[in-house]
């Protein structure tokens, strides 16, 4: 399974079947995106900043943002495959930027109208979640930042945090899309409360869009983690890559 | 990354690091379950097949089974390291089946009480997450035991299907996982409704028990994708995989 990643072959062809399952996790992020907007459309009113709709800007901001946004800058360095790693890098770091600014809308959306409502913050496990998921992105964020773009830390060092910034960015990432479906849940048992039983149509369109989340999260895990789809290492970083190995654990081929 | 893996050690020492992780899983895997066993008794009235009670069956069998037993059973192969691979792979399909047949008396419980209430079933993000997961949990089994407890499948087949079955047993995992916090959150606004915004013992309590089932979930994620931290192949698996390596790709040790 490892084979596939050291061979070394310059510019990679695209594996075959990958930008099929690139197409599908952006058919589904972006359904997703449509029933979040028609849910709240439909079914709560629309939205505004001003007056109740206020409330209704924070599921669509962290739908577009924590998950749609998030989602597909993890998929940046499957995507954008013989781009410099550089490129691919400030690509990954935006496209999280604008996750994080959207994400940030949302947030201040629901405390501000809780404010002027004067309902209790942060008392439900989705609040729990939520602000414990928005606390490790931005950390998540601001470590990478320090290792990955700025240019202070060595090669070896990027090499040994490489594996934790990718299992944690998952990890938020799943964390995103929990939160959502339990703010969904909670959304939908304040309003329909025992109608919920009846098949009521806001609730069966709720919990399609719960799947279709859910969904996306897979598809987006599952084209992260297939190692032979992983981004191939361009002819520079190559040579960088066998100084390194040759340097750390001595020359010797056959043991690779 | 691939290093350790490839490197032919025999009986390889465990990771220094690997028994305080695990340790550290069962730690919040076993306090998940006895916080499920004190809400459930503090503020539900305690368990019984006949009557009310029989609803609270369902949450404990389902996060001992589906969740504790199930996340164990992944861990299998980072635990038992130098056990042969048949031994392995049989305690890996048992925990699985005790975690099957649990879930399925959490399962029968909620329907039969379903029943004799007259409440209608299914029609929850809760219960379409939680049927998909069993579904899928049943069919993963299956496949599972076809390809490598069955004799019939060869080497190549199973080598092909094993990142398939690791990815879907990890995502069946997490789905269980969420499930069980939409259901958690259904059950406190059932009864709480607005009186969980007041910060009740209850809700607070069935809050941290969802941190405690989010924390055990990422814990076993994190021992399952480390990469030295992978199960070494023993000497006989050992000489398989370099035969099959020779037969399909050529005898170049250098590329490897």
């Amino acid at each position: 399974s490892c084979l596939s990643m050291e061979s070394p072959t310059g510019v990679a062809a695209t594996p075959r079947a990958l930008p099929y399952y690139v197409a599908f996790s952006q058919l589904l992020g972006l359904t997703a995106v449509a029933t979040t907007g028609a849910w709240l459309g439909l079914y709560r009113g629309g939205i505004a900043w001003e007056g109740a709709l206020q409330f209704n800007v924070h599921p669509l901001c962290m739908v577009i943002g924590l998950i749609f946004l998030q989602g597909d800058a993890l998929l940046v360095y499957r995507v954008f495959r013989n781009e410099t790693k550089r490129t691919t890098k400030v690509l990954h770091g935006l496209l999280h930027v604008f996750a994080f600014i959207i994400a940030l809308v949302g947030l201040v959306a629901v405390f501000d109208y809780h404010r002027k409502k004067g309902y209790a913050d942060l008392y439900s496990l989705h609040s729990w979640c939520g602000i414990l998921t928005f606390v490790l992105y931005f950390v998540q964020w601001l470590v990478g930042f320090s290792f990955f773009l700025f240019p202070g830390a060595s090669f070896s060092l990027r090499s040994r945090y490489r594996p934790q910034h990718v299992f944690f960015g998952a990890t938020i990432f799943l964390f995103a899309v929990g939160t959502a479906l339990l703010g969904l849940k909670e959304a939908l048992l304040f309003k329909l409360g025992a109608k919920y039983s009846t098949f009521e149509p806001e609730g069966v369109l709720a919990n399609v869009l719960g799947l279709l989340l859910a969904g996306f999260g897979v598809t987006v895990l599952y084209i992260l983690t297939r190692t032979e789809w992983k981004r191939p290492l361009q002819a520079e970083e190559q040579a960088l890559s066998m100084d390194f190995k040759t340097l750390t654990e001595g020359d010797s081929p056959g043991s690779q």
